[in-house]
């Protein structure tokens, strides 16, 4: 029985996040059950299975022992592994259940095999990560978090433990609105709705708006969960370059064309860029978007992080129409564990979005909610923003300082006027990608570009640098690593190593 | 144009979870935009437009309202309701965004509009609500979780409030595994997964394992959110009457004939009914299902709950041939607001799972894994477990002995050996949702038996006590209003008023 045949029609998916080993362990199994491949069959030497599926040999022997602890494979030492004896369906126990058969298919993400390897770095040492977009562990409010919470002038009244409504913690709706309101955001608690996270705002969108097939349009670059949310959902996605108004005309032709169930954006200090659009251009968009009575979907996790002018009015300030969704979160300017986000919308998108938030989790956890309601009520929010706001700007424009001295000519960026990132340029031959593995040997870490984009590699030529993880100390090193790793490449590359997009091989 | 024509195909569906006037509007919005409604027609008095959905004149008000919130109707005083001037595709701006037909089709739900009507009762009063399944807020440790939580031995360390793994903090999930082992529920952090509520472990082995058209089985009665959230789905729910040993024929049945997914199951102290399945009988059924290679679903939030004899081992301790996903939850006993639940499965599965998460959440929250994790470390989850445990069996004697006072031979029942109802019958001629209308007139509420069947109106002669959320005393007097609610039917409606299945009639 030639099994390299067998096999060789079956593919793994690297862009999958499912791990290749299971993927592999997967085809075999389905094969062994399916009785194509029978009991005593020697399957092919691990060396050969690598070959086949294009994967190193530690996947392919990961592989054969996740089957042989499914009891599906044995291995004979100094002979091999061999199909094991089937149990049949009267077999009393010992019977191991093929979970990998049982699962339903897992969407193809765009998340790009190189990324998967930067989360996959052991940071445990002593690299400076500037990849990960999350705020400083040093700031965090933790003592005045405790003090709310331990505080007997705060003590919960047990009730707010029980169960809440699913559209969340009655107190901690009104507050919000009424903050909102400030920003000349018009809501009431009956039109917002918590969620864990904004991811989780973006999931229940999803559910309630995308069928498979349907279009959404985000800006490319744009921040890869929402990205993920949205293909996972078997939405067709639409990428616009983010050039400012020129990319309306290419908008208005998606709308005419596709008909888009909704444009994603996030137009103040955007993931990954940093950029910010104009109020000319939000009104532009926003006239646009009600012609066609498009749902615009506005992310805004960094408006309140400015670090020089205030940001211009959100889209949903100016929205018109009824037609924008806003979207926003406290992790990034408290902390991420907390998990508390938040969605405005139309009462009755957000009761269908309650109605889908019932079956993941029946509410969202009520302590958090609670404690922030405490902390938004003393308005210990204002302080904390100002603290950061502070602090961010120094380490933002100690960033820009260091990038300028160590890398030259060799990155070109724009300082933004808020957020999290520097989105930089290489002006060399190479690839963002070649610079990371040559800056990971050299300690610091950052995201390519591709990661961010509905087509790379596109993005292949830039990186996001986060600014707001690390003290400045640490950011002027880890630019100086990032410079000593774009040195190695010019030295030892000798600029040979320029981007080439390989031809693309047929696979067989 | 015949109006009532045109709208008589459509019809609304009172099962679904959608407000009726929403789907009325809806309906009514899709024929308008779709030009088969045009511009200046007459619509309905809102009189027939009620007799029409057979709904009250309010839902029929209301969704004209919202279609003119809409702008797709308009309504002239004294004349009566008529199609707006569709705005055309450039109409510069105020053409509101088509919510309702821009969303995806909400799944037919078996959740009675009975059932909506309790949950919608207005409980702010003081009526005495033996319906949800809620431990007593009275109970809930707050003032340990206050001290813990801001206490100076006790401080967080930052880096726990940032990102953690999708399935879950470290520390939790090995902490679990540990308490899980004096249980012989052998695991390690590996196959221990923190979820938001056991409902999250739900959703995500839905999300992980059933496609539309997948077979479930569940015990009939059961948990409606279980029951929920599979049909949501899209899988056919088969059910298995709860009868001990003789329904395993009909499971063997189903397993053969319909190869389901997977099996769900609350073996001990289940909901609704307060059963417990002895340690024969889990072994028997875990050798039909090593047979057949069936997963078993086991839902186990109430075990540590007993007020006698500990109950037998678990399915999952049991479990020879790994087939057996279990489900816990800290919200029972502790307090719902926690949100913090887990799972133990197979490490394929558990990866798969938190793939899911990662869409939907990224994590769970950490503050409340953290101090759940300070909770277990000293122990006092044991200490307060004897309290409860004490507490809630007091309560379930003193709801019996009352019942047998009041209720004499009305109603019937078996004392449970734990978790948090007494299951009862009536043994009159009426049945349990017109008890229930005349004991909300009394002040007391309760589940009627059919909301937890997978084929009403099975169930509609049993009702669901919950006896863990009001002390003694209100139980008494729950149970004298139960009384009167009974006394009140037997005198008013002579026994008249027996359950007869209506005859169905076609909808046309």
């Amino acid at each position: 029985m030639d099994i390299s045949k067998i096999l060789t029609g079956a593919q793994v998916e690297p862009q999958s996040r499912q791990p290749m080993y299971l993927q592999i362990a997967g085809i075999i199994g389905e094969k062994i059950r399916g009785l194509i491949l029978t009991s005593g069959t020697k399957l092919p030497p691990e060396r050969e299975l690598a070959a086949l599926f294009r994967v190193s040999r530690t996947t392919a022997i990961n592989a054969y022992r996740y089957l042989e602890q499914q009891e599906l494979v044995v291995t004979r030492v100094g002979s091999g592994t061999y199909v094991a004896e089937l149990p049949n369906g009267t077999a009393e126990e010992g019977s191991a259940v093929p979970w990998i058969q049982l699962m339903t298919p897992f969407p193809r993400l765009p998340l790009s095999t190189m990324l998967r390897e930067i989360l996959d770095i052991d940071f445990s040492g002593d690299t400076i990560s500037l990849a990960a977009g999350m705020p400083d562990p040093a700031l965090y409010p933790v003592e005045l978090l405790q003090h709310i919470m331990g505080g007997s002038d705060n003590s919960i009244n047990p009730i707010d433990l029980g169960h809440i409504p699913t559209e969340g913690y009655g107190p901690l709706r009104r507050l919000v609105a009424r903050l909102l309101a400030d920003r000349d955001i018009e809501s009431t608690g009956e039109n917002v709705m918590i969620t864990a996270g904004s991811q989780q705002g973006l999931y229940l969108l999803s559910k309630a708006l995308l069928e498979p097939g349907d279009y959404v349009v985000v800006e490319s670059p744009t921040f890869i969960g929402a990205h993920q949310v949205f293909s996972a959902s078997g939405a067709r996605i639409l990428g616009l370059p983010i050039t400012g108004r020129s990319n309306f005309n290419m908008l208005e032709d998606y709308l005419v064309r596709y008909r888009p169930k909704l444009l994603y954006l996030i137009p103040t200090y955007h993931n990954p860029t940093g950029r910010v659009m104009s109020a000319s251009e939000r009104r532009e968009l926003l006239r646009l978007a009600a012609r066609h009575r498009l749902v615009v979907v506005e992310d805004d996790p960094y408006s309140s992080l400015y670090y020089g002018e205030k940001p211009p009015a959100s889209l949903k300030a100016l929205d018109t129409y009824g037609g924008v969704v806003y979207l926003s979160t406290y992790s990034k300017v408290l902390f991420p564990g907390l998990r508390t986000g938040y969605v405005v919308a139309n009462p009755a998108l957000i009761n269908r979005m309650a109605l889908e938030k019932q079956f993941i989790d029946l509410h969202s956890n009520n302590l958090s909610q609670w404690l922030l309601c405490r902390f938004l009520a003393c308005g210990a929010l204002d302080e904390h923003l100002a603290l950061v706001r502070s602090e961010y700007k120094k380490r933002r424009d100690a960033l820009a300082k260091a990038l300028h001295r160590y890398c030259g000519t060799d990155l070109s960026f724009e300082i933004p006027g808020g957020g999290f990132f520097i989105w930089c340029r290489i002006n060399r031959l190479f690839s963002s990608s070649r610079l990371l593995h040559q800056a990971t040997s050299e300690g610091v870490s950052f995201v390519p570009g591709e990661a961010f984009y509905v087509h790379p590699p596109e993005g292949e030529k830039e990186l996001r640098l986060c600014f707001a993880t690390h003290a400045e100390k640490p950011l002027q090193e880890g630019t100086r690593r990032l410079a000593r790793a774009l040195d190695g490449i010019k030295r030892t590359g000798k600029q040979q190593d320029t981007v080439v997009h390989q031809p693309v091989k047929p696979i067989i």
